[in-house]
């Protein structure tokens, strides 16, 4: 009989957004007649931009005849698509090698899959609330060595390092799913010291980059000095260009990360990681590719970056409203997610039914992305304008 | 420091296709004035049918505006697309249901992360010669149990259980890979009741079907009775729609597979490679689902079969050439690959370098796909007809 891998067993179910949609759909079965907005959602709702169409058909196109057809693809992406990346990097003031740079299917992959290259015996440090990926990535593979970093309130949710604890591999998402918080470069800067000292690793997650509009906050984690020698970077299409269902991310695994392992052998993060994609992966479809390098160039950044400002317009709606109504909030300027301590010292699954009842208004409770979460509450800008702005005309009503 | 995975230590560098490269490009540049034919690549080369080109451009549309726009879909793959292969199935009468159907971005990525769900203690058994991926993604993850099952000239490249061997997992590719030879239904029975027996799991790669002409040969494992108790299926459009740089794939894990963990508690395969691929994977792109769909429509099915029907009589014409010439080899019927004895006792790499320099014919060593193909060379019916049939004349004048 096949032994099975029992650290499953060891994984919480998650019901977050199952127990979301399942309480949602139950309040309008009942009140059929009282229209609920959704804000709870993660995912963009405007369409790809015009120039990232034209690409994706053109893509298509190539497929249609033998002289431009595409069969197998360099596993590591195209190198067409590793340079639009690389110069992207290099608008943004950061130097990336385009060999350092992976195309994969999406950030998500590449954050779950990450795992693959080290050992089962490191101490973890994760975030705590952040994105469950993380968390449960590392308990499949029997990594339990998992130490929360807390975010809470008085840190502004942007745990920094404690000098006296001891980590070899460290989760950072900035700006960070679920409360919108950002790094700035000193901050960053102080756990890339921390790391470099403790020869750790940093997995940086930047997926939430695109949002960045203040120039003085990193968008890359490579904007820090020594960065290259600690850190291996995620970022994504997915919210920089509405590549949710189209699928597109990338993964920088530099070349100066080499370890030792405990024969004293040199191996380098970048080969491994290269050797796993070649393995295990046949790289990213070259439609989609096609259309990811075009999302890269200056036209491309110009019109993605339309429906970034409407959803930013969205943020700054709910962020008003909750400064104008006292309610405390995180993120909301250089993010997508606004994330606010629930009114009257609810509990975020209280807040839900409260919102849902009182004013239909859907989010998402904090308390699905860890014990820090359990009195806070998600907003995301993804809806329509009318929508934000009629919801937060009823959070007026409400708490005004 | 982070303790990498030092699996990666043994994983053996794989030269065979790099190294096929260089010595073609070396020849080519001494010799600018001999043609070279490349009958090694194990990639399509044909343009995609015009009704998947039209799904695909119909797929970016659904991209362009915000009524048809999608964003994230389901991690196991639209509706529409898993009920779009289950009706294949069943049009070669085997009966699938939907829900043990997971949509990915090819066979290569789940065959490779299927080990996530496994422990680390498994005797697996693994055909020699065959795909690499299957030992390299075991060695990676540390499960150094490996039984190698020979495939020689005596059995037909169709290695046989034998009950004397303890098995839990199994990897079977039929169509084999590089040898083209297929197993009958008896010959799948036996390894269904030998797995059945041992309480094993048989990874069941069934990538070249769309090849199998044969009515009497089985084209999916669940052709065989008691498989769904036993096997895991993986299959791809990569070669039945010429999907290798569009990327879909499909695995069926029937949710009759239900083993004990070591405490007794009852573990489904279809529940932890769906938790698996929810945690590590975000769906294939909708775009390539949305062509993917249309492949196994009927109308797509008889759109897809004229360009194996290209490859096929290309594969004839070898098959036919070395029967003349009284060189033996297997596979060539129900395959895209012939793979063939070395003429004159040569060994695979000696023979590679012989067709180069006598006839600039470039195949691929067999030295490559395990041990027993060490005298071996595989040709595949990729190329071009009239490529295939210089190739061939040139055969027929070297060795006539």
């Amino acid at each position: 009989m096949p032994k099975l891998n029992e650290n499953y067993l060891n994984i919480k179910d998650s019901y977050l957004f199952s127990e979301v949609a399942r309480k949602t759909a139950a309040y309008q079965e009942a009140h059929p007649d009282k229209p609920v907005i959704r804000l709870g959602i993660g995912d963009v709702t405007k369409p790809l931009a015009d120039v990232v169409i034209k690409a994706l058909h053109e893509g298509v196109d190539a497929m249609a005849s033998a002289e431009t057809f595409k069969g197998y693809g360099p596993e590591q992406g195209y190198e067409d698509t590793r340079n639009a990346i690389a110069a992207y990097y290099k608008r943004n003031g950061v130097d990336v090698d385009p060999s350092a740079i992976f195309v994969s299917d999406g950030a998500k992959s590449d954050t779950g899959n990450i795992t693959d290259i080290f050992g089962h015996d490191n101490i973890i440090l994760i975030p705590d609330p952040v994105y469950p990926v993380y968390v449960d990535s590392n308990i499949m593979c029997g990594n339990n060595n998992i130490v929360y970093i807390s975010g809470t309130a008085e840190n502004g949710f942007l745990p920094m390092p404690d000098p006296e604890q001891k980590a070899d591999i460290i989760y950072i998402c900035s700006p960070n799913n679920p409360t919108g918080a950002c790094y700035n470069k000193e901050q960053l800067k102080e756990w890339v010291d921390y790391a470099l000292a403790n020869e750790a690793v940093i997995l940086f997650d930047s997926a939430y980059e695109a949002f960045i509009s203040d120039p003085e906050l990193p968008r890359s984690i490579y904007a820090i000095e020594g960065a290259k020698k600690c850190a291996i970077e995620f970022c994504s299409l997915s919210k920089t260009a509405g590549f949710t269902g189209t699928r597109c991310g990338y993964t920088v695994v530099p070349k100066e990360l080499v370890f030792q392992a405990s024969n004293g052998t040199e191996m380098s993060l970048n080969a491994m990681w290269n050797r796993r994609q070649c393995t295990k992966f046949n790289g990213t479809s070259y439609i989609v590719q096609h259309g990811a390098a075009v999302v890269f160039s200056e036209e491309g950044i110009a019109a993605c970056s339309e429906n970034i400002n409407y959803y930013k317009k969205n943020a700054k709606v709910i962020a008003d409203t909750l400064t104008k109504l006292g309610i405390r909030f995180f993120g909301g300027i250089n993010s997508p997610y606004i994330w606010f301590e629930c009114p009257n010292g609810m509990g975020a699954w209280e807040c839900f039914d409260y919102l849902l009842e009182n004013i239909q208004v859907v989010g998402t409770p904090g308390a699905g992305f860890g014990e820090n979460g359990k009195n806070y509450f998600r907003l995301t800008a993804f809806g329509s304008y009318e929508n934000t702005m009629e919801a937060m005309a009823r959070f007026e009503k409400l708490f005004g």
